[in-house]
């Protein structure tokens, strides 16, 4: 993969390498990937798949949610005769940088709880119809759909042959999801996981790798029939149209509807400003769908999500990020209570899951994460939750010099009480608090009310009110040092700092999984010279250490 | 580091860093650390460790133990006039191989949760007096204590300096039981664990840090008047001596009591044979204490503690553990059912809590495991526990040839119901069926009887039962298959096969900061020559590569 800008923007009219087709209440996936049209110099053959691929799906899921809100099921299919889908490129993976690989499985990670959040709550059940091979990522990505379908053909099969062949981990949730979602036990996991062209037939099904088993002369039917079958139901609604995102890039700003980015290379730190919304919410559900994707909550998320996959994957020497918003804090809490208000209308509850899994690739992100609460902004519900998912906050305290403007202050709704989970599935304000359960009512008591800085910091919202004195030295010797610090050991230590508390499917992909496959990219024995991924298909064997680590 | 031989058997007449001393129900431990006594080639300055200060701790909790049930507190001290423990010794991290350092922390972090488990289950409760600075490892140190006492003279301080001034983690505990163990919370911790002085006094306090701020003047009085009143209330008992263990390496073959290691090198596997006991257990618990060390459970576990550590630490290209029995699987059960029957005598509680802890050093050990039920084998009961502990298990159906000895045979006890939990809190069995509700059951229900190779495969026991004619073929295929992987892809994919459900302390160091650690440790950020630990104390800044990862 070079190294080139990656643009996340797409759309189906432009996909290389899914055709996204919709038929009523059911949605088709077919993968079939244009091998010359990797992001890299390397041929996508086999229906392999590298960001490009990945970013399509991404699209794809994200328009099912939003454009077609009737749909109820959805087919991960392939058009490959012979291969549903064969991974990872493994000659992408062996050229691409550590950073370009973490990236990707991060990225694919993401795109795939996003398909698990869809099943299991907007109504739209992910389904693998495998026809051929599925190995690797390619299983992977069946694994995140709720129901997998086999052909028994005596041929096809499902493997995750990394161990054996490439000397790295099925690292984009196959590990996990083999023992914690499909609860295939571990040692028969161990065997499928070492043997390298997998299994099929009955033994994929005795072992729970699979849910059903299909006859080849009967696989179009019956799966077209399942998806039938799991799609209806589905209540109508006329979704919304995801227009071309508006961005512009100019040096170092990034400007986006209510959202731009400043990047200061010197200090490597970007600074994302959100803009509150500049009139009320409109007076129903109806009126916001008729808004469409300019409606200010969904229009900022999307700029949000956007802004956050460009600097993680183009920006890599920016080290912390900067949350700062503007504007009416009045306003933001209208649109925050509208969407809360309608939380059963199809396209709020959309929202809510959007932001929800936006704020999470904050959560995982590897930049350093400040909030920053000055007079004139507007940090007060969904914007709120940014405070909290920073690394660190600082507020201002008192009335700026000017004399004109109100202090700065900041507010917790509903919205902040559970609406928006961080992967562990507890609330950032509950993962805050963690072990403190007064500090943590007390917090849910402050729901409603204005907080200027002495409260916010007295009640925990905020690591540290300043006054005005203070204000600019600090900030300047914590962006400095943050700065020079080992980026790795930051990324390493707000791995572990962010997740408290119970653990789920996708922390432990988050936490386990990717901490560990991370250690193997970067082993010799991977991705060294004579390294399992360098020689692969080169007629050589690998050469190991041996030592066991 | 050097990669010499390193013993794990000593005794506190031989304790170089460490002075043990035992009053009454109150223990002390004094780090006392001999700056020339390092096991390699640096000098142990400030009150800093290496693995064989730690060893050495290891030793006097287990003695503590075994030898002095009726000390209900121990006291972590220093005799250090201004340095509680200033950490892991830099030259030895920046000096050591990457297995190496790997190795110490997981047998750091091993010997801080031996230290939890006594304050949990043995009724020793650790507590440290801080009388200095406790930095990095001396702070995770202190953190591995149930109660925390800081002098309170403007200069003790308690810190993690190890991400500004190290470019690593804090990753013998420290950040898990920072925000998991003691609820700090998350931005206070990230402020905390990037200032390279540390936090002392009210801050400390006040950001639950430490439990306690003394003055210097009543430091002593007031610790010990503390460690006296934990302590109190401890039942008196006679403990047993633990007398130095019985170990002969010749070659490739190493004998214990009751164990014996044989290396195949051209193979890279180690065949560990436990064998059964010879005679019935005694008629009571005081006879069995009357044994002492000669106790067959305890001495089973001795050995086995010292062959894991052993092999873990001197023979890092042994990629593969065969566990293999022999003996009377009746005496064994006789044992077995004697420990569980007196389980509250303090030695019977002492032996379970042991085995479970060296049990759980396989479940993080970074070798392969295969466990072999043979004709002859006693895998019943406690030893059955290893066939659940292995990757993969494979069962002789059918009697040998030579017609004589019976067929392979195993039995559950109600010691795999749950008295030798893993580190997520459940049973190797319940982690088995871990969704399999039903499994679990019939697997349950089956405790008390003796099963054959193909109702142990059917129940789900072992992962394959196999006859005569394909018994040897396979096995050679599979070890010769496993020695053919990466070791490093091994090792992270057991990490994460090996544990389901639940999430623990436990489980999150070993399984996320661990990962995170060893993938920093690998990076030229941390290990490269201009890294952080290489260029620490030599003046010079570090160069990173500022890229985030």
């Amino acid at each position: 993969m070079t190294q080139q800008s990656v643009e996340f923007r797409t759309h189906p009219s432009r996909y290389r390498h899914w055709r996204l087709s919709v038929d009523g209440q059911v949605a088709r996936l077919d993968l079939d990937v244009d091998e010359d049209a990797g992001l890299g110099d390397y041929k996508l053959k086999m229906n392999s798949y590298d960001l490009g691929v990945d970013i399509e799906l991404y699209d794809a899921v994200q328009r099912l949610r939003f454009e077609h809100p009737e749909v109820g099921a959805v087919l991960i299919g392939s058009l490959n005769d012979r291969v549903f889908c064969s991974g990872a490129n493994i000659t992408m993976l062996a050229e691409s940088s550590h950073a370009l690989k973490v990236n990707f499985c991060k990225f694919t990670n993401e795109t795939r709880f996003g398909m698990e959040d869809a099943t299991r709550n907007s109504g739209q059940r992910y389904m693998a119809a495998i026809n051929g091979t599925a190995a690797g990522g390619g299983y992977e990505l069946a694994l995140a759909c709720d129901h997998i379908m086999l052909v028994d053909d005596g041929s096809a099969s499902v493997a995750l042959p990394e161990v054996p062949l490439l000397g790295v981990l099925p690292g984009t949730g196959g590990l996990t999801r083999l023992v914690d979602k499909r609860n295939v036990r571990r040692d028969l996991a161990d065997v499928m996981c070492t043997t390298e062209e997998g299994i099929k037939g009955k033994r994929a099904l005795d072992w729970g790798v699979v849910d059903e088993l299909i006859p080849g002369s009967r696989f179009a039917e019956e799966t077209a029939q399942r998806v039938a079958e799991a799609a209806s139901g589905k209540p109508s609604e006329q979704g919304i149209e995801l227009r071309e995102l508006e961005r512009t890039i100019d040096g170092d700003v990034i400007s986006y509807p209510h959202l731009r980015v400043e990047i200061d290379r010197q200090g490597r730190t970007a600074t994302i400003l959100i803009s509150g919304p500049l009139r009320p919410p409109p007076s129903d559900p109806e009126a916001a769908t008729a808004l469409g994707d300019a409606f200010w909550p969904l229009a900022v998320t999307r700029a949000l999500d956007d802004a956050l996959l460009h600097l993680r994957v183009n920006e890599l020497e920016i080290g912390t990020l900067l949350f700062v918003t503007e504007g009416a804090s009045d306003l933001v809490l209208a649109h925050d209570g509208f969407v809360l208000d309608h939380a059963e209308h199809w396209l709020m509850g959309e929202i809510i899951l959007f932001l929800k899994r936006t704020l999470r690739r904050i959560d995982v992100m590897s930049r350093s994460t400040i909030a920053l609460v000055e007079p004139g902004s507007c940090f007060v519900g969904m914007l709120a939750e940014l405070v909290l998912a920073a690394d660190r906050s600082y507020m201002r305290e008192g009335v700026p010099e000017d004399g004109a403007s109100p202090p700065a202050s900041m507010q917790l709704t509903e919205m902040n009480r559970g609406r928006l989970p961080m992967g562990n599935g507890l609330s950032r304000l509950a993962t805050r608090f963690w072990g403190h359960a007064d500090a943590l009512a007390a917090a849910e008591e402050a729901v409603g009310r204005p907080l200027q800085a002495r409260d916010a910091e007295a009640l925990g919202l905020v690591t540290f009110a300043l006054d005005a004195i203070d204000w600019e030295d600090e900030l300047r010797l914590v962006l400095e040092e943050r700065a020079s610090f080992s980026p790795d050991a930051l990324t390493a230590m707000e791995a572990n700092l962010r997740f408290v508390g119970p653990e789920t499917m996708e922390t432990k992909i988050f936490g386990r999984l990717s901490a560990w496959q991370n250690w193997v990219f970067q082993r010799p024995n991977a991705s060294g010279e004579t390294g399992a991924l360098q020689r692969y298909s080169t007629g050589r064997r690998p050469e190991f250490d041996r030592k066991r680590v």
